[in-house]
């Protein structure tokens, strides 16, 4: 028996999602926003009975037994630790520091039964699950280097807001990085433990945000994961994003090993072996037959597609609305990756401000808030 | 009238260039090459009257007006230093030290009447003199990022030689970097000041080199450098060379701007101006009328044509067989270029070792051979 769905977010995911789960056989009870107009114009547009602007009246919904979040990222940690508490299952996006990250892993551990996953689509996009079995098959041999590069037009919001703020989880680096970041380690196995990189703010001003306010979140970025083993037989990895690119979207992933290599080009795969003359079509073209959305990539809109429909399986096995199987959804980032990606991308950023290479250092007690409080009063006199 | 050309060499390059030479109204009089046998075969077989092992043949053949020398980069210098001295105009490749290109730069300045051009094809490349006049034309308006990348097969020579050893010039940081190095700051005119980047050699045995040899030069390499403006306002280039794709030729060399980009793909030449819905094609497809060569990509065949076709035009208004026009070649890669291009490729090299970003300093005076001595012995104490 599916469970009901409570959603928070209004933004362009949270409109994309809600059609998908309701296609699944999903009913979504309540819809939370950040100002009242907000969750009533989507609960209307959408048909949600319930919608609210508090956060407590959809994790206390007794209808809901699945909260979806996708809301900034500073937000994040909150309410998905509320609602494990509550004994929800969580589907969420990425957290805004490590140490959110933390607290959300803390609270996943804390109740295991209870379904955590954070939502990167890319790990449910058929030409991932399909690379990732080919690497696992062999098929590129040993593998050596991978390359990726996402291209795009800019990703800041039309007003000021958390998209413009490095700090509140802003910027190409956090966004789209980050879900790079945790697709790497899926494809390959491994973590990444020495990082460099470099972010970039080239547009700090535009028509819709100027005068005193300027953007602080990346607009390119480029950093380097050595991953897996340490020394010269890990794994190498480039990632380039630029996001200075309107009128296009261009993600392209390639792993290259001792023998051949795949690369996925947005949502297809194609591979070739050494020795062969030409690549081969792997998986694709026209995987995709729902509608496209001006605001959200193929590749993602794909995933989260896929994401749900494991979503579906993972939970019409069971008679309980709360109980799920574990398997249709191994693939999902769990909480624990969630501060894995979090780590490598705050490492990228230090790299990016001292300019060398930095470790992958994953943290394994909360700190005490104190010494962060210094840091932070040491950092603003600097 | 056109000049008499020696020619020093029998690999690849020197193959192509002497039916090039011989279209456009050069006459070769005379071959160089490491051994008589090889020197023979080559020359009966492109119809060249004299060829001998020793340089001095070739260099004091009372014929040849210009010298173009392709030979290992440890053998550049000697060749090209003394070709001068002796009065003769000289396109070269690169060397394989900052000493030794910095000895060139001494030479070519010394005899500022003789031609000295660094064979750098790319800068001939149509496609290429497109995009830099498009870039000086605003196309893109400001620039803010380059990213480029090449991926290709091995590089290594069937026998082991120079091409397996890091030391003597060989590798692709070396050997495909530095034209990419040259290529960028003819692009963007402006140089590195500070560089950061990785080298591996991900294959150091294959079925022919193996036993106690191992090689040493990289078969991948990644690099970015800071270039023009220091602080913020300058440009970021990404490079990524991967020589561990057999099968493949590929070559990207993009553009982004604030109003739009440039990209050239193997030999085409592609635009977007920001607004616009795609890619409009501004130079190609199919500008290569001659035969394809297998061991030379596309790109520096059809370079290495056009280089030719600017030196005949150099050459040919004028009476006096010596005497050149600096106008046909006034793109070409200088010796000062070879030494900028050289500096950078070392403080990659050392980048990689070190982990750290390392400033571009161009070399003012000849170090003082005693003090290398020391710094050697104490590299090999280490």
């Amino acid at each position: 028996m599916l469970p009901g769905v409570g959603v928070f977010g209004t933004g362009s995911t949270a409109r994309v999602l809600v059609p998908l789960l309701q296609a699944e056989g999903f009913e979504v009870h309540a819809l939370w926003g950040r100002s009242e107009e907000e969750a009533c114009g989507l609960a209307k547009e959408l048909g949600i009975p319930f919608h609210t602007s508090q956060s407590d009246d959809v994790l206390l919904h007794q209808d809901v037994d699945l909260v979806c979040i996708y809301i900034p990222p500073s937000m994040t940690k909150q309410i998905a630790v509320k609602a494990l508490g509550i004994g929800k299952n969580v589907v969420c996006e990425k957290a805004a520091t490590a140490v959110d990250s933390f607290k959300m892993v803390t609270a996943a551990r804390y109740y295991p039964q209870l379904l955590s996953i954070m939502g990167n689509t890319l790990r449910f996009l058929p030409a991932f699950v399909e690379m990732r079995q080919r690497l696992l098959d062999g098929y590129v041999g040993e593998i050596q280097v991978c390359d990726v590069r996402v291209y795009g037009p800019s990703l800041l919001d039309h007003s000021y807001g958390w998209t413009c703020e490095e700090l509140m989880g802003g910027g190409g680096l956090h966004t789209v990085g980050s879900a790079i970041i945790d697709l790497l380690s899926y494809l390959t196995g491994t973590r990444a433990h020495r990082v460099h990189g470099l972010t970039r703010t080239f547009m700090q001003q535009n028509s819709l945000i100027r005068g005193i306010r300027r953007v602080t979140s990346d607009d390119f970025c480029f950093f380097q994961l050595l991953m897996g083993a340490t020394g010269s037989g890990g794994v190498c990895c480039t990632v380039t994003l630029n996001f200075n690119m309107p009128g296009s979207f261009v993600q392209e992933v390639m792993v290259v090993g001792s023998t051949g290599r795949l690369v996925a080009r947005g949502t297809d795969l194609y591979g070739q072996r050494n020795g062969s003359k030409g690549e081969e079509l792997l998986l694709g073209g026209n995987g995709w037959l729902g509608p496209e959305v001006k605001e959200m990539p193929l590749p993602h809109l794909h995933g989260l597609s896929s994401m749900v429909k494991a979503l579906r399986q993972s939970f019409q096995a069971h008679e309980e609305r709360r109980s799920w199987d574990q398997r249709p959804v191994a693939m999902a980032s769990t909480f624990e990756d969630g501060l894995y990606v979090q780590t490598v991308v705050e490492a990228v950023k230090k790299s990016s401000s001292t300019g060398e290479w930095v470790s992958v250092e994953i943290m394994s007690k909360e700190p005490d808030p104190n010494q962060n409080l210094c840091e932070a009063l040491q950092r603003n006199k600097n």
